[in-house]
């Protein structure tokens, strides 16, 4: 590409530095950038360097936020002995949505995924091992994404935790609400198969 | 979407803002963001700033510029009696990216669209007239999408030209290179059969 201004030029090499953003794309967003007033572009580029700058990370569970303990672990109405594991925040953030869970989290940062380097010693196991034995945790709730690398973190932790007196659950795994069975893989049909629930039980939920 | 810091909160909901990124979209980019170090964010933000409020319009042509008149208009290499009147900044830049056109160019801003409520008052007409009676230009090349629109604003222009002696053409409509005519709508198709070029000439290009 081929442009009249160098102004023009950085921001749209700005924006193309970000994941799934190509050169067009970045050239779409400047040009409805240029559309607006001056201030909405200085709003966003304030708001960007703000967020960056002051978030923290909480010290106990490795979520966001805005102070060093999260929102969700100062909160008094969460159940503070029931630990849900999860990946990243992205899920921390999925699970919040459905308004359903009300014990608290810990986000491990990644999982374990030798072909891609990262090993147990990247992740925050070691924190999480910690927090179970000083915390009395009740009950730990895994809910990694079903694969071998979800699985493997899963055995890698249980592991680690044997001698401990906590209770360790997974999020069920079976064939989606609204999903249709002839397009489910062989593994998940077999599993939501030998996992069945008896029908009140889950009527009920 | 719950977010457990308003500062993430505040970032997801700007980025929502550009078109095309809904929040899911905007949430991954943020967390990119975070995952860099900080100075990334801060460079980020503040190119986009100073980009919207340091950029200039070609006070000749209207194309974006770094100082009042854009650096093609200021071209001793450009000729500056051959304009291509295109729609907006976007084509401008592809244009440029093929390398071939050594003329200057008109920006309109938009084209006479009745249904969304632009007439010719609102776009750079009566300043392209006055720029050819003013700068004897000799050929007026018209880059406009080729729709009715496009069509409707290349005949107000030319009507209002009336007068004038210069050239007016149109950049050639047909089947795509690389394109198949079986897929080509009927009217593609019927016009570049009409406007059929002699071989040499065509092979010459």
């Amino acid at each position: 590409m081929q442009f009249s201004s160098s102004l023009l030029e950085n921001a749209v090499n700005e924006f193309s530095k970000l994941p799934g953003i190509g050169k067009k794309t970045a050239l779409r967003l400047v040009l409805h950038l240029l559309k607006q007033d001056a201030s909405f572009s200085r709003e966003f580029g304030e708001i960007i360097i703000k967020m960056r700058d002051e978030i923290k990370f909480c010290q106990r569970c490795f979520n966001v936020a805005d102070s060093p303990v999260c929102s969700i672990c100062a909160s008094p109405s969460r159940k503070q002995d029931l630990i849900c594991v999860v990946e990243s925040i992205r899920d921390v953030i999925a699970i919040e949505s459905t308004q359903q869970y009300n014990g608290v989290y810990h986000v491990l940062g990644g999982i374990i995924s030798p072909l891609d380097g990262i090993g147990p010693d990247q992740l925050n196991i070691e924190q999480l091992i910690n927090r179970i034995q000083k915390e009395e945790t009740q009950e730990l709730i895994f809910a990694l994404n079903p694969n071998i690398q979800g699985d493997t973190t899963i055995y890698y932790i249980q592991k680690k935790l044997q001698p401990s007196s906590v209770r360790v659950t997974t999020i069920s795994r079976g064939i989606a609400f609204g999903g249709e069975l002839e397009y489910a893989d062989e593994m998940t049909l077999a599993r939501s198969i030998s996992n069945r629930l008896p029908v009140e039980s889950y009527m009920s939920k």
